[in-house]
């Protein structure tokens, strides 16, 4: 007789025979006696057929005309969900964001979930309805139709699980859970039992893709207990919470991002203010700087390296050219052709010598590395795209993570 | 500097060359200086695509799904109509019904127009921003999605123009007006100027098929002066309001309808309270009776003939088999191959001998009536089916309408 909140994405309700799957699933749980709340992604591709239309008509519409645009994609899927759950007999409502009382702040295409308004939701549920909730989408205090950027689905399920007090928080995806690296690169990774959400929160901002960071961090907040499984098999997946056992599990899992570009600036002066001036134009540029390395002073001149989505490379140098009177570097020097590849795992910080080991794994495996960043629960390492996948193989068969 | 409601249909808005088409005439209109608030329908096939992703998962989903399904059809419409005004610069807000403030009752799929809370709209437009409106939709006072059914745009467009006291309501559609005939039937057909509610509503019952019947019915009551035009061609279209020149005009149009069916029930006892019994039952299975005709009772025995939707015909046929023992006729009769042709024109009532010119006109054709009902601004007659569009077409020669 637990609440739980369940959130299928785009590619498990792409047709009607996966509607149907899906419609299976919430009901086998709504007959043990749980009270069932879904939140559901757009269909498959629904989003780029919406996208592909409006960029027909206007390449660089406003943001609160394309929230209107998309949030329509699971206005569809949601009702036709409730179709399928109807036809099975299952008594259910769909609900909209603006109906689930999914308040925003007005930030269109970004927008981050303030409160809900649960009224409505515990008004169906206490009918004995299976209440299902677009996900993504919410209103802003205008009235306004919003939508939280990509991953959004995810960050909507949590949200309610924690304005609702729900028990779990089930995200159902295309994978059976969290594994220690990418079973694709790692034909033998293993699939953990749990994870906490600081390693969860490295590992997915670590190009894991399993959850949506913002969706974790909102767990974390609200200590949500969160589980990652499959839409496609019934099995155990990966429980995301607070987990205390750090002493016996040093490293969790090991990541490769390849969305990543390194800048380096040489020659710039050695004076106060540099670094702020620089990180601050990028800053204005919406531009993510992540690992950020400055060399020693030497003849009062200094080099820094970062590095910045790929995805942002060109803006960021053409940025940084526009601005080379205030920053005074020599010559911004850049490499698109990087991974990074981390180990995540919140017994590191106790456990010395495990970035030795890493290091020693790559050097096995006669691979370089570019560039070097720690923090407690992860370290990562800059090492050419090429050698990427070889440096996970290496990485994982050193920590034999394998036999977790 | 008039306040002007502009309903583009499906059609008009299917691709994105018609979306600009469309945005290129609202903003003609926005430019002179106008405040516009438009109404717009699901694209082309989009309501035709969601039906079948419906039909897909379940037959006979609640009509409060069906609901939900649909309106996001609007939705898109009216975003990508948004879209195409921002990149002609014209600034402009899309609402949905429940933005819009289009309250209605809770007949799901057949929902009517309670009231409009205008305040929003109002606020827009005093920012002088071009307002689109969801048509066909609206929101129930549980804050439950509603669509008002069939032709429904026109009717929202209709409401709104009432709640704004505007100026104009303007209609466009794929034929530049309402003519004396269907010019497929009448190559030579007259398009009106002008012409009073009463009279578009019956060429509109009558199967005229350019404005939905409801939608006339609110404009007469509120008194809103409508325009109906192509959304194709720059051309005056039809005025529809109160015209007060009877006398000179007396028959505006000849309709032709194909969706009836004549019902003939034989030997009736002819005694108070069959009539009551027999459309009563007919009632409560929501068929529309047109056409009633009743002979003169001869030896306590009467029949009784009427007409109904062709797509009706099955339905009363087996409900009248059923409660045969109730109404107590020896036969039931049935002849689906019938067309329905009438003329209209509020001057009727006031110069004796038109319907006399209407039969002479059939029998010069040698078309023979089946059936005869009057009213006091239109006479309708059935004919063979095959006969319809030639009785049309004599008709209109005879009343000379393509002089008006």
């Amino acid at each position: 007789m637990a609440l739980i909140v369940q959130k299928f994405g785009g590619s498990s309700v792409a047709n009607a025979e996966r509607v149907f799957r899906v419609a299976n699933r919430i009901k086998s749980y709504y007959e043990k006696g749980n009270s069932v709340v879904v939140v559901v992604s757009a269909q498959g591709d629904t989003t780029d057929d919406l996208l592909e239309k409006a960029a027909e008509i206007n390449n660089a519409p406003s943001k609160r005309e394309m929230d209107v645009l998309l949030s329509s994609g699971e206005q569809i899927s949601m009702a036709l969900l409730a179709m399928a759950l109807e036809k099975l007999g299952c008594p259910v409502i769909s609900l909209t964001g603006w109906q689930a009382g999914m308040q925003t702040d007005s930030k269109h295409s970004a927008a981050r979930i303030g409160s809900i308004k649960t009224e409505r939701i515990q008004r169906e549920l206490d009918l004995k309805k299976i209440v299902i909730v677009a996900g993504f989408q919410g209103i802003d205090r205008y009235e306004d139709i919003t939508t939280l950027g990509r991953g959004g689905s995810d960050t909507s399920a949590v949200a309610l699980a924690a304005a609702l007090h729900a028990d779990l928080c089930q995200i159902y995806t295309d994978v059976k859970g969290v594994y220690t690296a990418d079973p694709r690169i790692v034909p033998d990774a293993a699939q953990l039992e749990d994870i906490s959400y600081d390693e969860m929160l490295e590992l997915a901002s670590l190009g894991a893709n399993v959850l949506h960071n913002r969706s974790v961090e909102v767990a974390k907040k609200y200590n949500v207990n969160m589980e990652v499984l499959s839409s496609f098999e019934e099995a155990p997946g990966t429980v995301v919470k607070e987990v205390n056992k750090v002493e016996k599990m040093i490293i969790r899992g090991v990541a490769r991002d390849n969305d990543v570009a390194r800048i380096s600036l040489t020659d710039i002066g050695d004076e106060p203010g540099k670094a702020f001036t620089l990180f601050s134009i990028l800053a204005k540029k919406n531009i993510n700087v992540d690992i950020i390395l400055q060399s020693i002073g030497r003849d009062n001149k200094k080099d820094i390296s970062f590095t910045v989505p790929e995805s942002s490379l060109e803006t960021a140098l053409e940025t940084l050219k526009e601005n080379m009177g205030l920053i005074g570097a020599k010559e911004i020097l850049h490499d698109a052709d990087v991974s990074k590849v981390s180990i995540v795992g919140a017994g590191m910080v106790s456990n010395p010598g495990v970035a030795a080991k890493m290091f020693e794994a790559l050097y096995n495996a006669n691979i370089n590395i570019k560039m070097i960043s720690t923090s407690e629960i992860k370290v990562s390492v800059l090492v050419a795209r090429k050698e990427g996948e070889a440096a996970v193989r290496a990485i994982h068969d050193k920590f034999n993570l394998s036999n977790i």
